[in-house]
C-alpha cells in the first residue's frame, strides 16, 4: 500500500489525540507514515520534511498541535500540498490558543483546519481520504460505505435511550 | 474550462468575502460556478445540490456562512467531496460564531475550515486548487508560481519601510 | 396521552443531558416521543422527521446537540412549529461553540435557546409545556403549581444553611 | 385585532433593535402592545406587568435588553407564559454579556432565547408567532407563506452575483 | 452584635461560596444574617427583602448567585443600600456568564462585583466591613489589624519554598 | 462641602470615562477630589496617595484604568477604605483585559467593581454616594430622589415609541 | 551606532504599529535595523535571517505578526537571542487570536510577549533597551532618565483634567 | 555563582508552578534567589525589593502571579531591569485574567509576558538565561547545548509512537 498520507505531531504527547487520524486512514485502507517533527524544536527537520514530500509521493499532510501551535502553518509555508491543522486540546486554554494559532492564516497560505481534539484528529484522517478520494474511486467508494455505516449507526442508536 | 469547483454562499452578503475565493480560482484558471445557497431558508435545494455535486463533476465544494454558520457543514452531510469551510465575520461577535459554527464538527463529518473573511475566502479558493493540484500537474505548478509571485512581492516590501 | 412533544438529538450520549427534558414532561402529564436524530449523520432523517412532525401531530419539537450544534437550526428550516435547542456540554469549549451555533440564527428562522448543558434541558421541557399550556389551560395548571412547589423548596431552603 | 404579544425592552434606545420584532409582528396580522419596562429602575411596574399579563390576554412576552439584561429572566420568574429574551448588542462586550445574561437561566425559569441584535429582534417576532400558530390556524398559514417569501428571495438572489 | 450586613444568595448549593464571606465577618465581628433568596424562584420576597432592608438596620447587602445571576443587580434596583454582587463559578462557563450578568449593571443601579468564586465571597465580607469601617473606627481598626495579619503571613511564607 | 470622594485614573485619557462619575457626585452634592494617578508611571505618587487618603478625611476611593488596569487593586492595597475599580474600555480587547484586571483581586484585598466604560463610571459615583448614605441622612434621601426621577423618566419614555 | 536590535514583521502593514518600537530605539539611541520577513511567504528568508543574526552581531529581535502570528515563535525557534514577539492587532479577533499564537509556546522555546498593538510595540522598544542595559550603562540610564520623563507628563497632566 | 535572577512570586501557591523556572535555571548554571513577593499583600516589600534588585546585582527579574496578577506590572514599574511576567493558572478563568492582567501593559512600562503555566515557568527560566547570554558567552553556549538536547529528544521520540 502506496504512503500518500503524512501524520505529524508536535511532540509525543500529541500521540493520544493524533491517533485517531490514523485509525480511519487504516480503516480506509489509505496508506499513511507517522513523524513527531516540532516546529518549534525541530525545525530544520520540518523545513525539510515539507519540502521533500511532495517528491516522496506524498499527498496529503496532516499536522496535530497545540497551544501556540504553528506546525501546520509552517508545513503549509514550504509545500504546496493540501495541509490539514488538528487544534490539540491545551490544558489552560482548552485548545481555544491551538484552534485559532492554526485557523487564522494569512491569505497565500491555507490550513485546512477541523476540530479540537479527538473528533478533529478522525475528520482529518477523512478530510485526507475525501482528497484523495477527488480523483481515486475505490478510496471514494470506501468514504461512501463508511458514512453508511456511520448512518446506521445512529438510526440504530435511538432504542438505545432509556 | 471544466466546472471543478462549487463556491456557494449563505446569503447574497456573503458575496463581498466570497469573490476573494473566486479571484484566487480565476487567477490559477480553476473553473468554477457560484451560487446562494441557504441551509435555513433553502434546505431542500442545499441538500439536493450537495447530493448531485459530485455527479456533476464538482471536485470542491467552498461554502461561506455567518453567524450560526450551518451550510458548510450540512453540505458536507450530504457529500464525501471535501468541503472547505469559510467563516464570514459576523456583525455582533465579530465571525467567532462563524468559526466555532463550522469548525467544531463531529467525528465523521469533516468541515476544512479556514481563516474568517477575506483571508479565509483566498485561502479557500488556494486549498481548492491545492486539493485539484494532487493530481492535476498543471494546476500544481501554476500554484508553486503564485507561491513564487507571493514570496517575491514580500522580500521587495521592505524597501517601502519609511 | 398525546405526543405533543418531540425530543430528538444529535446522539445517543446527549441523553444524559436531554433526560432532564423528558422528566419535566412527564412530571407535567405532556406526552412526547424521544428519538437520535443528527443533523450530520443522518441528514434525509432530519428533513423528513422535520418535514412530518406537524402533520403528525406535533407542536413543539426540542431539539439538542453539542459542537458544531446544526439540529436544532436545521429543523428549524425545516418547519414552522417552535424548535427549542438545548446546548449540549462540549469537551473542548464547555459548551460555548454549542451555544453560539444554535443562537445566533439568522433573521427568518428562530430557535428558542435554553441555558447549556442540564439546567437548559430541564427548562425546554418546561417551555415546551409553556407553549403548549398558552391554549390548555391544564397544562398552564400544573405550570403553576410546579413553579409554586420551586418557590416553596427555596424559601424552606434557608435553614438548611450552616 | 386581539392584542396576544407584549413587545417590552430595557431602554428606549432598545426600540432601534426592538421595532424588528413589531414589523414582522405587523406583516404576519398579530396584535401586540410596545412598552419600556426596565428590570433596573422601574422593577415594579416589570412585576405588576408580568403578573397581570395572561389575565390581560397576553400570550407570548418578547423582552429585549442589553448588558447585564435581567428584563426576559425576571418577567419569566414572575409568569408561566413563554418568554422570548432579544440579547441587544452591547457596546463594550458586542452583546456577549447580554446573551449570557438572557440565556444561562437556572433550572425552573426557561427564557426563550434568540440571536443578538436585529436577526434576534426579528426571529423574536417569528418565534412569537409559531407559538401561536400552534393552535391558530390562520397564523400557521401566514408564517408558512412568509417562509415561502424568504426562500424564494434567496433563490432569486443568485443572479445578482457578480 | 448588631445584624449590619446581608449574606443572601440565589440556591443552598451557593452557600459552599457564601460562607467565605460569613467567616470573614465573623473574624471582624461584624453582625450579620444569612439566608436563601432567589431572584428567579422567590421574586416576591426578593423584592420585599431588599425594600424593607433598610428599614430593618441592614446596612450593607452581599448577594452571590450564578449563571444568569440576576439577584445582586435587582436587589440593587429596590434598594439604595450598597450591595455586594459575588459572581459564583458556573458549571459550564466557569462563572464567566455570572460575572457578566452581575457587573455589567446600567447606569442608574450600582453592583459592587468581586471576584468569581471563592476569593471573591471573601472579599465581600471584607469589603462590606470597609464600607461600614468608613464611619465605624472600631470596624475599621480590626480591619488594619487583618490586614497586617495578611501580610505577616506573606512575609514568612518564603521560608517554605522548597 | 467636604472632600470625601477621591477619583483618581491611571491616564488623562480616561478623564473621558471617569467624568462620568464627576457629574454624578455634582449631582448628589458629594464633594470629590479628581486627579491623573498612575499605577506604572507614578507608583510612588500611588502608594503615598493611597495610604494618606483616610487621614486627609476621603472617605471612599473610585479608581479608573484600562488594559492590564492595576491601579484599583493597588490602591486598595495600601488602603483599608472602599476602593471602587471602573474598568475603562481598551482599544484591542474592548476592556474586557480592564475588568479582568480589576475584578479578579485575590482574597484580602477587595476592589468594589462596577461595568466598563461610561455607565460604570456613572455607577460608580452613585456607589460612593450610597457607601456615604449608610451612614448620611442627607446624601440618602438625594439618592431616594435620583432613583424616584431615574424611575419617572423609564416610565415616561415608553410614550416616544415610534 | 552599532546595530543591535532587529525589528522585523511579517507584513508591510504590521509597519504601523511597529514604527513605534523603532521611534522608542531612536529615542533611546539603540541602533537597529527593520525589514519585512514573513513566517509564511518567506519562510526561507526568515530561518536564514534567525540564524546568523547573532553572528550579525544584532542581539535583540524585535519581531511583530497578526492573525496566526508564527514569526517570533519561529525566529525564537531559530536562535538563542531573545525575541520579542508583538500581537499586531488583527481585523476579526482584534488581536486575541495574535496574541495565542505568539504567546503560548511551548516549554523550550520562549518568546517575551507584550501587549496588543501600538503599546505593545513601544514596549518591545523599551524592552529590547531593557535587555541592552543589563550590561551597557549608558543604555540603562536614558530608560531612567526616560521613566522620569514618563512621570513628569503624568504628573502633570492632572492640571488638565476639566 | 552569583546571584543574577530574581524569582519572586504573588503566593506561596505559585510555587508549583514557578519551580520550573528555578530547575532551568538551575540547569544552565545560571544564580538565582527565589522568593514570595505579594503586590497586593505586601506592598511596601514589593517597591522596596524591585528598587533595589539592579543595585543588589540582579539582572533580570521573573515574577509569576495568578488572577488579577499585579505583581510583573507593578515590579516592572519601579525598576529598569527587565522583568519577565508569568501568568500562573487560575481556578475559574483558567488563567486567561492572569495572562490579560499581565501583557496588556501599557506603553512605557513592559513585561515580557510568556505562557500561562509550567511551560511558561520553564519558559521565563530561559529567557531569563538568553537575556544573560546577550553578554554572556558561557550562558550563550549552555544555552545552545540545552537547544541541542531538545532537538535530539524529539528526534528520538518519533520511534515511541505506537
Amino acid at each position: 500500500m502506496e504512503t500518500s498520507v503524512a501524520v505529524i505531531m508536535g511532540s509525543k504527547s500529541d500521540w493520544e489525540t493524533m491517533r485517531h487520524a490514523c485509525e480511519v486512514l487504516d480503516e480506509l485502507e489509505v496508506g499513511y507514515e507517522k513523524k513527531v517533527v516540532s516546529a518549534h524544536r525541530t525545525p530544520d527537520l520540518m523545513f525539510e520534511y515539507a519540502e521533500v514530500a511532495r517528491g516522496r509521493g506524498i499527498k496529503v499532510i496532516i499536522a496535530g498541535a497545540g497551544g501556540a501551535a504553528h506546525l501546520p502553518g509552517m508545513v503549509a509555508a514550504k509545500t504546496t500540498l493540501p495541509v490539514i491543522g488538528v487544534p490539540v486540546q491545551s490544558k489552560a486554554l482548552n485548545g481555544l490558543d491551538s484552534l485559532l494559532s492554526i485557523v487564522q492564516m494569512p491569505g497565500g497560505i491555507p490550513v485546512a483546519t477541523v476540530a479540537i481534539g479527538k473528533a478533529g484528529a478522525t475528520n482529518a484522517g477523512l478530510l485526507a481520504a475525501q482528497i484523495l478520494g477527488v480523483y481515486d474511486a475505490a478510496v471514494a467508494d470506501r468514504l461512501e460505505q463508511k458514512r453508511a455505516r456511520i448512518t446506521q449507526e445512529v438510526l440504530e442508536s435511538s432504542d438505545e435511550l432509556v
